[in-house]
């Protein structure tokens, strides 16, 4: 029988600490195959609430640790225990579709593939910087970041209409990093945070790691839930919320003006951050750029996040914030905290790069790539995928569409059949702080060509036909 | 009169608490000279102990922001308000001696200076990764790091008998990040963390920044005073034991291989983890390189840190952690949440500059220059400084001696006065997590060549002759 220690007084949610122990034991102890607790019999020997193994037990899942069987409950995988943690296997990153699955149709990557790298002017940026900067390239720099990229950056968000002083701006590795130190800044334990429903699986971990509640908010079609979210705020002391106003991943979503000022109102009202990630604003398909919240931003309201490198090249690590002035001290003391400064040599040639205006050269050809991409893939799920799959919204631009299941359906499961017939994708659950199974899943076509997109959809289409005409069984949905 | 509220209730240390408000205070508010509030007054007004509001007091004077007049009181730095958070300084790095002052003499930094940096080796490999890997350096890497690096990594580090799977070799961005990592994955509100005293200001941020508490144990010539240790641990449960076992920061301690072993046993014992961080072992002056803790570890206790970059390129930002399986899959998660991945084509290139034997080559090179320039530092401190100065030990290795002022003297006070003469050096509070006063300071000589090690030691010999000749009142040291 399965030792297991759970300590009721710790800080540590009680899911959390299952997760972690079971894991423990998998990777180190178990063999392939062992069959777990069942629900009830884990949950009544260790006197917690059923819902709280189900949740360690979705983890597992999700990690690939555990599988689970119809009416006859979960096991350890073997791949789990033979390999241990296997060079192979980065199951975040998996998940996320970050990781090239060669003989799959890729619809999972939210990244383009390497061939759309511009990586001869950067090389030339690389080799124009170190011929003139020589060894400076690889000292420390600032914490707030290479002072002339700070300078650029700031008339670049001018001529977007974000006005700002050099002294908001703060780069750092990434995006991801960027949503770490707010998180660590901002947030202790216990502290209240909203995300919109569904978001990105990085921040909700950030958040997590602060040990923050987390509340999601239902978003529509043309943004967040605003009176959800304002019942929620008068009866909650929020320290921030999350969002991204354009092409909104996994949604599509862009958030309409209205909203937009709407919620600067409540943030004001209410006293709280809006921390706006901005992952893909440039990639817009109609003919005006989106409207982005920092733009209407008169109170500091808004730390504004924009990634270079998402679309461009992601492995740079290379992200800005803009933020409020009260907390330029603390982003600074954090900023070191975390990794006392980002790479010289990359701001340096990424400055360069700029300068030189490879920057804009690049984006707009991406964007008329992805364009073409975009409306290929459009066209393919209006007239292959059968009626009953919904379309959230059909976005103006980004790199996915997010589509719904018939009620009761588990994408999930469509998941596993159709990575059978070499197509993956996102399914929702990846999008959420909870892991309970979803209707919604993502396709995306950042990383895959016209005639894959083509190839894929036969394929999927043919899949979820199947899928849809099954019955469907769940051991674990009575539960949660 | 100042409006300010604490709360009590709150998980934020009051101190910090206070230190921010004032902070704000200055930066937005505050004009030039304005006299802070008596610290009896403050603490009376707010309820709190006077040594509350002297800590906080004492971390703006370190931030520069504010400056004490000796029997009169504390004032807002006129920099800090005319500039608010002035481009061009940046505090945290300047205290850590990471800015070039270029008109002063550096025994402050420990970076080399920037002419020592190979640049054109790593020119070299940088366009050998980028012809061969092309796009593929761009793209976001495994969260674990470049495959072909942790093995060569894993190579490495046997050779130095350092034997581990390769499973266990992660890839960071820096040192800094390894020590704020693994305060993510081990470390929750309240947990006891125990450091050297003194010891690295870079490892105390990140310890608080998880809320930890800090108990700080006597470091002696040859390691930690592990009596004062087991009689801590007896009573308090910690978490980790963070620890410099060569060439300490700032001491210049090694552990002798007794200690090493007494420690190891004591980690069994009690049940806590030891992050070894090891930024210097390579410069030994010696003939033999010094032991390893983790070189002993048989029970994995040790989570090893072995910073890349710290003598070769700092602004790399490239580390290593060797660490414990059953730390493996929090890594993975947290360093996915962390920054998702260091830069592919830093890793690559230093991966490719490994293999083709640069490392080694310049390793050995700058082994051989500073152990020059250590001789003639250790000869100008023999001969010039006055008997009253202790060295700590006479280091066998690293980059710096600490010394050591009459009891009662201060080190922050030698160090105003000989910035004003043209020559900084580090003053021993950075070391240490209270802020007190301190009669150590640590003189660096990575910055500084032979000639001006002479010219700014005859220049600091003068400076200490004339503070320690002069009376020495302290407005502040009654309430400590």
């Amino acid at each position: 029988m399965l030792k297991i220690k759970i300590d009721k007084e710790s800080n540590t949610p009680l899911y959390l600490q299952l997760y972690r122990k079971l894991k423990e034991k998998i990777v180190d102890e178990l063999s392939a195959d062992t069959k777990l607790p069942p629900i009830r019999k884990l949950s009544d020997m260790l006197g917690i609430n059923p819902a709280t193994v189900v949740k360690a037990y979705d983890m597992l899942a999700q990690d690939n640790l555990i599988y689970k069987k119809v009416g006859s409950g979960s096991f350890v995988a073997p791949a789990a225990v033979s390999a241990g943690f296997k060079e192979d296997k980065n199951d975040s990153m998996l998940n996320h579709g970050q990781i090239k699955l060669d003989k799959s149709i890729n619809f999972a990557s939210a990244t383009p593939s390497t061939d759309l790298f511009p990586v001869d002017d950067f090389k030339y940026a690389i080799n124009h910087v170190l011929d003139r900067d020589q060894g400076e390239a690889f000292t420390y720099q600032k914490s707030q970041g290479f002072l002339p990229l700070r300078k650029y950056i700031q008339d670049y968000l001018k001529s977007k209409s974000i006005y700002n002083n050099l002294k908001e701006i703060q780069i750092v590795s990434g995006a991801q990093q960027a949503i770490d130190i707010i998180a660590k800044i901002l947030l202790d334990y216990g502290d209240k945070v909203v995300v919109e429903k569904a978001t990105y699986f990085g921040a909700l971990q950030a958040f997590a790691s602060r040990k923050a509640e987390i509340k999601s908010i239902e978003i529509k079609r043309d943004g967040l839930d605003l009176d959800e979210l304002e019942d929620y705020l008068k009866k909650n002391k929020i320290k921030l919320f999350f969002t991204m106003q354009n092409f909104q991943n996994p949604t599509g979503v862009n958030w309409s003006r209205e909203k937009q000022q709407h919620l600067l109102e409540l943030a004001e009202k209410y006293n709280f951050f809006i921390v706006e990630d901005d992952l893909l604003s440039d990639l817009y398909y109609t003919e005006n750029a989106p409207s982005i919240l920092k733009q209407l931003d008169k109170n500091e309201r808004v730390i504004y996040i924009k990634s270079f490198s998402k679309v461009f090249m992601p492995g740079l690590r290379l992200a800005l914030i803009v933020l409020p002035q009260k907390l330029l001290p603390e982003m600074l003391e954090t900023k070191y905290a975390t990794d006392i400064s980002s790479a010289g040599l990359t701001q340096r040639a990424f400055d360069y790069y700029l300068r030189e205006g490879f920057f804009e050269k690049h984006i707009s050809l991406k964007r008329n790539l992805f364009k073409k991409r975009f409306e290929v893939m459009s066209e393919e799920i209006d007239k292959k995928l059968p009626e009953e799959i919904e379309s959230f919204i059909k976005p103006e631009g980004g790199l996915y569409f997010w589509l719904k299941l018939p009620q009761g359906k588990d994408s999930s499961k469509l998941y596993e059949q159709a990575a059978e017939k070499g197509v993956v994708f996102s399914p929702g659950y990846l999008f959420t702080a909870s892991s309970a199974k979803s209707e919604y899943f993502r396709l995306s076509f950042a990383a895959v060509d016209e005639k894959e997109i083509k190839k894929g959809m036969d394929i999927l289409s043919e899949v979820v036909r199947d899928y849809l005409g099954s019955s469907d069984e769940d051991d674990f949905s009575p539960l949660l």
